[in-house]
């Protein structure tokens, strides 16, 4: 047994069961990734990726979001980057990165291809999710800081273990696949506030149904090169850091502002703080370091670079400028001259005594100081969870779309999930 | 103008244009990458990603080895992993890897669906292969010591350049191809051994593809994400070599053992010993250290393991088996009595006052002792070059087959490349 099969193992071979509540997560989680692609389905990112797609033709057995539909592979790599398109699914902080996206667009493809039940493709995306989660933990923050996207990397993982069990994948296959994700997966960084960061997603959920159909086929790989000498780990910055037991999966974090998760606790921190912009002299924000190669855009001008800048945001969200719209993050937005005025007051100050998930606002408005602090980690019960993401879904698609989409999650309606 | 610009511009751009012996040498690569396509049709490796992409269905605009036909990207990934399957492909050592396999795949699946001519095609793939030379060098060797495939990684960008060309990319779009190649591009040297390595090159040869449709059709990217800060350079021990002036593409080796590069300086050198071998008391093999990460298995069980070992290879020369012929790298070859004694009597030695494309060895066999050296950078006449490489594809393939294919590339027939 490899060393990576210490800590994917009993969750690949199904060794591991997860509770009631883990599932209910992956289910929330399912809806808040659906929501997000149909939402997603007409950005320019999305129709340049479906268009490439559809025009291959080929066996359309796996729904694309925005409509038309295509092969597993090409399906997934559609999903993936759409539903990442508009920077609004799931994070998980120890993974470092945002799971859902790859996982759920492998699971979807394959599960339609194979006629899987709703219930099977929510195991698979639950395992998968756990599995990039995992490799994303072992991989440690230096892999995430030398300037690979774990969404991406740890993501092909993830996206391997999902399309391996829902093809019925044995483990010694299985095992093939995830060896063969270690020189299929890619993902940079560098590419942050461009359309290539939903890219990186669907590169990932594409290949890891590639991979696992290969290892089905009966393709040999090495099965260890994520941890062996020259594999994945060694080659790409990983740490090898001891990974926990038990399922790290629902520690799952949702979005409720349509930006870079790294600016959300900054914003719930200012989210209490009530002032006049106009007097507003001062603004101190107090991050974990490790966000500054992130989200800390110092002026974007587009609306996408906001959606990575903490000057940005803390100005929008001391304007009153909504930062759960999707619209609010417009060209117009950063052009807006009250806005930038308020900009230039705002500086993002590093702080390591500060956990990664949590941010401290400092704000001297006409001559008094006003704090705010925000762990993200803090729990969320989880019908209030469902509450929030279910208003995020109307907020997004409208009240009706988001209802029936709900009802698609509740009753297990695989098809409705992709499909208005 | 960014960086990588500086190295890649002129040769994207055709500001740099290659003089008629540099385009022969395309066309000999040209015709050696379809013989070992051709003759790789049938191998497992082959047979898998073949049966994969062909039921996916979709627009059969390119032909692939083997027979059937893909859309583009497919195609990409078929025939480049099929001409890699026998590791009998060309080299270029500054490279460091084997340009044509990611090139002409992405060039030929691209030229056919746009319906580009010959001289059109052979064009973009000189190009592509002069760009993956160039990108390769500019990573340099510390890339590949660390554990990457320059043959997919680098590979990628120089599929990329000759895929957007065909698409008739801009410069700007060109650009975007080539930031998305950065985060696109993956393939390690763990997998040498496996399947996974000829697959590397069908993922360059589909990464390019995809990445020049993208950029084709408005997909924006970090245009610097080869060489920025965080970029594919520094994520990836690239070193930032600074790249010579001129046409590097010509330096170009061709194979004429069916085995790793890394061994031919060696086979070389022992073809002018002459013994008895069952007198062989001791075989010496000098060789730069950098191979011995990559073709020195000290006692492999499998044909495929034999193609990446000094020892083995060593052997079978001695013994008069020959190293040119595709069906001696075998496990019956590897389990032969005579054949493993004989192993057991080399020893690899690294000596880095070696050129790397050097290899000195020392046989003593009843008492006395032999020496001989090879450097493959020796010049070969190009016409020796062209009739080394008919004999090669005629062993391959059967002297009508070959000669036919010689013809095709003569005469500027493209469909004949791909199918008998």
């Amino acid at each position: 047994m490899t060393f990576e099969s210490d800590f994917l193992q009993p969750i690949i071979s199904g060794g591991s069961v997860p509770d009631e509540t883990t599932l209910e997560m992956m289910r929330l989680s399912l809806f808040d990734w659906a929501a997000c692609g149909r939402a997603g389905a007409d950005e320019p990112v999305s129709r340049i990726v479906r268009a490439m797609i559809l025009a291959e033709g080929g066996r359309g057995e796996c729904a694309l979001f925005g409509g038309g539909a295509a092969p597993m592979r090409g399906a997934a790599l559609v999903n993936g980057t759409v539903s990442h398109a508009l920077d609004y699914d799931d994070t998980h902080f120890a993974h470092i990165g945002h799971p859902s996206v790859a996982v759920c667009s492998a699971a979807l493809a394959v599960g339609q291809s194979v006629g899987a039940s709703f219930d099977d493709i929510l195991m698979a995306a639950l395992i998968g999710a756990e599995v990039s989660v995992r490799v994303g933990v072992w991989l440690g923050r230096a892999h995430y800081q030398t300037g690979f996207h774990q969404t991406a990397t740890a993501g092909c993982f993830g996206a391997a273990a999902a399309a391996a069990r829902l093809l019925g994948c044995d483990a010694d296959q299985s095992g093939h696949a995830i060896g063969l994700a270690a020189t299929r997966a890619s993902g940079l960084k560098a590419q942050f506030g461009t359309m290539g960061k939903p890219y990186n997603a669907g590169i990932a959920a594409s290949n890891g149904v590639e991979v696992a159909l290969l290892a089905r086929a009966g393709f040999q790989a090495r099965t260890d090169a994520l941890s062996c000498a020259l594999g994945f780990g060694e080659t790409h910055a990983g740490v090898a850091t001891q990974v926990p037991g038990g399922w790290l999966f629902p520690d799952i974090s949702h979005k409720f502002h349509a930006c870079c998760h790294g600016l959300h606790a900054m914003l719930e921190a200012l989210g209490h703080i009530r002032v006049d912009p106009d007097n507003v002299e001062k603004v101190e924000i107090f991050t974990h370091s490790r966000w500054l190669t992130v989200c800390n855009q110092p002026a974007p001008s587009t609306g996408l670079g906001a959606k990575f800048s903490y000057r940005m945001t803390a100005a929008m969200c001391l304007a009153g400028v909504s930062t759960a719209a999707l619209d609010s993050y417009s060209d117009a937005t950063c052009a807006d001259p009250r806005l930038t005025a308020l900009r230039e007051k705002v500086t993002v100050i590093a702080d390591d005594t500060l956990a990664e998930t949590a941010a401290r606002v400092k704000v001297t408005a006409g001559g008094k100081i006003q704090l705010g602090e925000h762990d993200l980690s803090t729990p969320i019960p989880m019908d209030k969870r469902a509450d929030k993401l279910r208003a995020k879904a109307a907020a997004m698609l409208g009240d009706r779309a988001a209802e029936s989409l709900w009802q698609a999650v509740r009753q297990g309606d695989t098809a409705a999930l992709l499909t208005v």
